[in-house]
């Protein structure tokens, strides 16, 4: 009962990892594994003359890096960027944008154990079959570390979308079934705020701290816990998204979607629409001060696929890590025998405090893009 | 306080709805408005050799087309397609398919009407801020009837699924907040075909039957109700999806969330996952007569944005329709006053129903697409 | 000593024909074989607001179609295009725009003698070789009707160059050898109206004559002439091309070279530039009327792949008509043994004053698209 | 007079320079200025499990590195590859491969005096029409310096082609008027191994000794040349190439068409055919050992697009380096008065020569594209 791994193709079988480039207009090409040398991205068509400092996205990067607090990974990551084109005298010249992150502390001895054996929840299988070989060390490309390059790419979007006067914020409002009370009414820079002082990225500080508790348990569990994260938009102008198939709201839950470990997107009422009745749903319009506006926000924004001018809110549910130290069932791929295992090592007890900074990329990414899309008069 | 709408651009004001493409190998161009001359797709990108017939489309556009039961819209389409390149001998070229079907029985001046408010819940106006100028007459592109081309093209996609053992159905899993009671592990096709028994497209027939009480008590209120429709893939290799961004679930989420009315993507588990812990979650894997198989499958069939080889399973959550007879406040884009309207004409209570072809077909030109990605010998 | 041909791929063995669609933001896909039932293409990405007659198409239709002088084949085609979409009150909606022309006058039955003869200096060997079946009905794909898409909706391209003060027009330069004397300072519309004024669309009236009588003499021979076209575009504005792999000139060759029977692209001096020294071939700048301006047009009005405000000049070779009536030696391949033929029918003896529309239509798709992926104040 | 140059645009006015990934499935992504800080080129989807080593893509980065001889400049380049991702004990992996050589050697105060003097024959003055700003030091993205990109994805794609037995080798076949004979039917390595034995690369060495007497005699004179260089490809299979604008002839049209200098792309017997009748230029066709074959290849390996399994033959004429020491004239652009101008610093006299391993990398990246696009049982 041997199960046969072939770990080379001929060349008629050929197997490409292929879907690293994101976006029309404004693209990102991301590269680099978890235990290469580096990992970066090359953003191309960012516009020429915007003011771009490597602090612009350090301080992205610094979001996004773990070893922070009890909520995430005691893996030490520096993750300094370095920008090596595109920009001259400060300002972006409308040429590639090309961000390096060098890797340290890549000790990938505990995968070695794990090298044959898919973890449960993890894409180890499925890359197994997908390619027939690939980098086990810390997961290759399917590492969160290659979410490095969204986010820095991100941090150019969000420099582009600041022009424009929009901002791009997220926030956990579910942990471990503990759900945040949050006024939608709130500025959204007050909420994202709140919620950067703890270490659950909370905006509801009463609940982060039961968040936190109940944290702390799983992880003496060996467990993990789920979550959910709010990423809002706003100063969106109206007229965003191309129908019909690049809506605005089927790019955004694509880019969303990409991220690993998300299972649902949502955009503005989301699931809960399916309960109600039009006249429910319906966000009818007024005019205030001449303007045109809405009484509620069950469209999360979008309309049609197109951006109303209402702030843009999508919703993402992020499934509990895979990685933990209980023990469980899997299969020796090598041998063809069931075996169990613990996945030890350093990793986050949840993933959407970390998820934060990335969703928060992935939205600003698809507004850049879209922005530039419908580049007119009116923006 | 007249708001001022300018109908015609200057040239440098350029604005195009580009996004009518989609896919990478297996592409689709949808054309057409829904009160034009024409609704069609070209087809580019199906492999030579597909046997294919009229009747292959004919059947999935005859599931698609209103007028057939007390769930949906008296309007008549007869909806015939004509196949006008690409087939010779009746198998594909390889060439581009160009699929067209005829319009029929539009009577827009119901829409002269609307011609400057702005329905609740429409398109109408993020197409009046994208365009300036739009062809109010039935949605024009945003109509349900730019679907024909999704389900035309699908319908050839489906085809060339069949030929990989590969079965993709959707059925209305919930309506109005009742909720069917189903197996999950009943048969796909069984399913469906109970599925397609009742109007409501629920294999849940006692459950079909109080959906169908609750659509006509609010017709008479002159509302709308929304639902859930699951969709799910059998028959799918492991191997499917191209990381980082392209993976399968993203990929689907994109063409799910692209569909009118959908306002919820959910793959696997979903929403539910945020309240698991990782040990719930994760699907533990055994050896079944020698080859890999999962426990459970809460992770849908994709780990890591690849297929895993277990059954592909969506859900999406579809807004009540926006159209209702009940009285709505909304703005005259013309004279900058509020007003009140009511949205009258023929409009299908629940949308779910209806959709249940169109998600098919999403899902198939995804699976589609990414089987010819990974061309290779274990397809 | 036979071949065999398998005319039936297993599904494992994809083959498409996918390149059918050209530009990135102005994009076309075409269809349809020659002896189907139409040919059409979808404009995807014109601007809306652009006014557009059914006229403006129908009459670069006439100017490509056959059956109209002693330099073109007898074949009657009436080329009546049907505009079903992407048009409301006389403007486009930037919406796809879906043009079809009907065929007709479809006779494939002197096509069966050479089903299994591939044709020399034709496709038909290459297309069975990379698709194992195809429509070998009047060249399927590798017709000369394909055209009709690409002039219908290059005329979609011109509309909207003229809006922004472009003219691209094209000439017949050489043909059987025979050279006409064009003034270059000359008018570009005047040269194609004096082109336009006799069969082998020459400016030079003299030369046409020569060029005629020589024709004539090789359509008694049964053989065939090659020749050279100029393609000139004037009013393109600085600052046109997408560095450094789509730059204008590169996005000219591959559109004038993906034209049949096209074997070369010259830019500018072309072919003359490699035996200049520097200091001819360099164009000077200097001042008139306070613009910049060049005292010569060597480099065709491309630098670095952008545009400089200069006339576009575009050079194409042109092979002889390949279907002649002259013994040829080829091989049949179902049975494996070389045989003569003769290809009789309807045929061109010259292509080049019929590529004349054609080539038109391919500069100003790519000038279109480059000038909306341009967009910004200057245009 | 003044003509205003205004450096920075509004973000109404945005300008990006977004052409910089080439292929569909073999992608590449070229980055960096000649004067910042690396260039660089991210190389998605190599199938997994090709064998490649820094060595394969060194040797062509040393080939096309400059001070080598006394054809080419004296500027000292070490232009070591960095291989950052993608590679995985030897073997790609099917994941990005992130490739980098540092730049060195760059004192840019030569390029401030002709900041505001666009140099004739260069994209000096497009450049700064088009975007407004430019980083003028060594001509940005626009300098012979991004060609590492280029070379470097080239060397994985030869490594690529040479698993299906792919060969492409080019050299030059005309300098400054002198042309060099060259018997067709000598094996392709072989011409390319006599032509790297000279200065030149040319394979007729009594030519190439002419060619360098006159390069130093026009480089005493401060002017330069321009030549022709010929790039085949042998052992390419038939059937590559996707109609009908994605032609294989197209996409090589394109490609080289796309490096700087390059004024002129042929196919087989190109300029020539346009003299040619039918009878001469169509190649028949005949069996040898039961296999087809051709008597001739005027068609340079390609019909209709697509390649027939003879050689594939392209040739190029570049254009004399615009570069050059004698005096031009020009425009200030910031003062707008006329004035004339040397181009010193080292400038290669001559272009061909370091052309040739660049139009290879190009050629091989279009073949590597159209052989993964044509993934089948034949391959």
């Amino acid at each position: 009962m041997i199960i046969i791994i072939s770990y080379y193709y001929k060349l008629g079988e050929l197997i490409i990892m292929s879907g690293n480039t994101f976006g029309t207009i404004f693209r990102i090409t991301t590269w680099g594994e978890s235990h290469g040398r580096a990992v970066g991205v090359v953003v191309d068509g960012c516009p020429a003359g915007l003011a771009l400092a490597a602090e612009d996205i350090q301080k992205e990067l610094d979001r996004r890096k773990p070893g922070q607090s009890r909520a995430s990974t005691a893996r030490k990551e520096d993750d300094r960027v370095e920008i090596l084109s595109g920009i001259f005298e400060g300002r972006t010249t409308g040429t590639p944008i090309s961000l390096l992150v060098w890797n340290k502390d890549a000790d990938s001895s505990a995968y070695d154990l794990l090298r044959n054996k898919p973890r449960p929840g993890h894409a180890d299988y499925a890359y197994q079959m997908k390619y027939g070989l690939r980098d086990h060390r810390g997961g290759g490309r399917a590492s969160a570390r290659e979410t490095v390059g969204r986010v820095a790419a991100g941090a150019v979007a969000k420099k582009l979308l600041s022009e424009a006067g929009i901002t791009v914020a997220a926030y956990v409002s579910e942990l471990g079934g503990i759900v945040a009370e949050i006024d939608p009414s709130t500025d959204l820079l007050l909420l994202q705020a709140q919620a950067e002082t703890n270490a659950v990225r909370c905006p509801d500080v009463a609940a982060a701290e039961r968040m936190l508790e109940r944290l702390d348990q799983v992880r003496a569990e060996g467990d993990s816990l789920g979550g959910v994260v709010v990423i809002a938009a706003t100063g969106v102008p109206a007229g965003l998204g191309e129908p019909v198939f690049d809506k605005l709201d089927a790019d955004l839950a694509k880019a969303l979607m990409s991220i690993g470990a998300v299972k649902a997107v949502e955009i503005g009422a989301g699931r809960e629409c399916s309960g109600m009745q039009g006249s429910e749903m319906n966000d009818p319009l007024f005019l205030r001060d001449g303007k045109v506006d809405f009484e509620r926000n069950h469209a999360g924004g979008i309309l049609g696929g197109i951006s109303t001018g209402a702030p843009i809110v999508c919703t993402i549910s992020v499934k509990p890590t895979p990685s933990i130290a209980k023990q469980q069932s899997t299969v020796d791929l090598a041998i063809g025998e069931a075996v169990e295992i613990r996945v030890m090592g350093r990793h986050d007890p949840a993933i959407p405090p970390r998820i934060v900074p990335v969703a928060e990329a992935m939205v600003a990414l698809v507004l850049a893009d879209h922005l530039l899309r419908q580049r007119g008069a009116r923006i």
